[in-house]
């Protein structure tokens, strides 16, 4: 028998959230009930994931209702605020309880992990399409923009470039990846690390931050054009993991396509960041505790534009400026 | 030339919204930062329209913009909340500058009648969605919710029943409404009123509320299995407008359908909410200076479920309990 689009939020949702003090009211009511903490200011995102545009028709559910959730926790990241609310609008073509369990399942696994509440939704039937908003907390006037960057700030970034790439493009290409480096290269693009904790540390150091959706050259970019600055990366700074080398060289790809990954795939959900040249020892130093690490990749120079150096000096043009969706 | 995404918020969303002082910065980073009011809770609600679910594709885009924004309203309508702040979750299955042109007019006429800026967005490529998520605010405690009936409360709404539900009817069955009232008749589906300013005067009033989407039987059904209690409706004082008794007299529709659209057909947004006896002088002074009114229709009991009696001692059964996604 189907179900309602009541039984729907009641059964899958409601009762696996965790329940947070600042949540007066959440699911159930016209609007959830929310309590902004004194002292804090309320940061407010939204993201859409499309059956077809940002993931396979077929997907695992539990890795597309974690997607949904880290992609929204990773623009928390971006703005170093504290996770704490979610509402999700999920159009669905029919009601598969199986699909549905495992969506939830994925979901508040990683909504447990950061202790976010969703205290709110909307279930329609439609094309499959999942809308997450997420909101969150910031010492007022600790966020960090994209329109702080200086002349001489240093750029850097978390954790590693290319592997979502990667992965997509031999989904994509139907192509088989190596099984010793499969699993970890499409857990990259399925299962995003949100940088949250880290997004945290680097209130009061960050000058600029963005997280990186549609490829570093172009979320670079927009700290870039935001701040009225231009950059030089040191492409080979770039931090790119040992299943990334072994199945890019494994590919034979030229040494040039090497690095176009890396600076123009989406999906990496790493941040990137730049500080005041003075703070280069803080940085290092709040970076040591956490696994993912950073790596100093770049300079902001007054100069307008993106300038991607080789080694050998060479300059590199990235491939595209990213994904547009209507482009 | 199709535009990027970033090019598509610049154009159509950032340049017409209001500017709030709370808005302490708006569209163009990975959140928007928002300060909610000492004393004040932060109301949030989520509501998707899915073309072909919700609205026709063919749907005039001013007038989709225009309900977009009104349906979220008039959730915080039924919850007291005084509304401030959107976000715009957009997809759409090509870029047509004079639709969106369109969309956005309709959607800003809106938003600045009740002061509400948008402060966020995500536009991509896919099935034509829209997923608006409004944010108000409450004074700490004064929410109206669903809960909160008790036997004895007197049941009211506000402005009319049967109208959107009636050109929704004619528009599917491809039936021309008579010419005097076509306007009237689909302005009420297509532009529907959110009663947010009754909303507001019904803090500290009501015990109870809720908007009226899936029809009343539904959503006061809502409202009864929340506070644990029943109701009795006396059909008869249910408002209906001189174009809906036009119509359906000229439809020849019988007695008793007469009434079944009123109390079954969704989309009114109108309010429904109780209030106790000794406030009913209360309600009828506050809504003289609303145009829409405020009629009572009924009252809550400690019997379980709904009964709605006609004037001549008869009970009628509501045709269906609501639109129902999945059902």
């Amino acid at each position: 028998m189907p179900l309602s689009e009541f039984d729907l939020i009641q059964r899958y949702f409601t009762p696996a959230t965790p329940a947070r003090e600042d949540v007066i009211h959440g699911v159930g009511d016209d609007g959830a009930v929310l309590h902004v903490p004194i002292g804090m200011d309320l940061v407010a995102s939204v993201d859409t994931l499309v059956s077809g545009v940002h993931f396979f028709a077929d997907v695992d559910p539990a890795a597309l209702g974690y997607k949904a959730l880290a992609v929204n926790l990773s623009d928390m990241a971006a703005m170093g605020a504290e996770p704490a609310w979610a509402t999700l609008a999920l159009t669905l073509p029919t009601v598969d309880e199986t699909w549905l369990a495992a969506f939830s399942r994925g979901f508040f696994e990683l909504a447990e992990h950061y202790g976010v509440q969703l205290v709110g939704g909307d279930t329609c039937r439609g094309p499959l399409t999942v809308s997450v908003q997420m909101h969150g907390f910031i010492p007022q006037g600790a966020a960090l923009r994209r329109s702080g960057a200086m002349p001489g700030d240093l750029i850097y970034v978390t954790g590693t470039f290319g592997d979502a790439g990667l992965a997509l493009q031999a989904l994509q290409q139907h192509q088989a990846l190596p099984e010793l480096h499969a699993h970890y290269l499409i857990d990259r693009l399925e299962r995003p690390s949100p940088r949250v904790f880290e997004g945290l540390a680097l209130r009061g150091i960050a000058s600029a931050a963005i997280d990186i959706s549609d490829g570093l050259a172009a979320d670079l970019g927009h700290i870039l054009a935001a701040s009225g600055v231009g950059a030089t990366l040191e492409i080979e700074r770039l931090p790119v993991s040992p299943a990334f080398v072994a199945v890019a060289q494994d590919a034979a790809l030229g040494a040039d396509h090497c690095w176009q990954l890396p600076l123009s795939a989406g999906d990496d959900y790493e941040l990137c960041f730049t500080v005041p040249a003075d703070k280069q020892a803080k940085v290092e130093q709040v970076f040591a505790r956490f696994g993912c690490g950073a790596a100093r990749i770049g300079v902001i120079e007054s100069q307008p534009g993106l300038r991607c150096k080789l080694a050998n000096g060479e300059m590199l043009t990235p491939a595209s400026s990213g994904y547009q969706h209507f482009t």
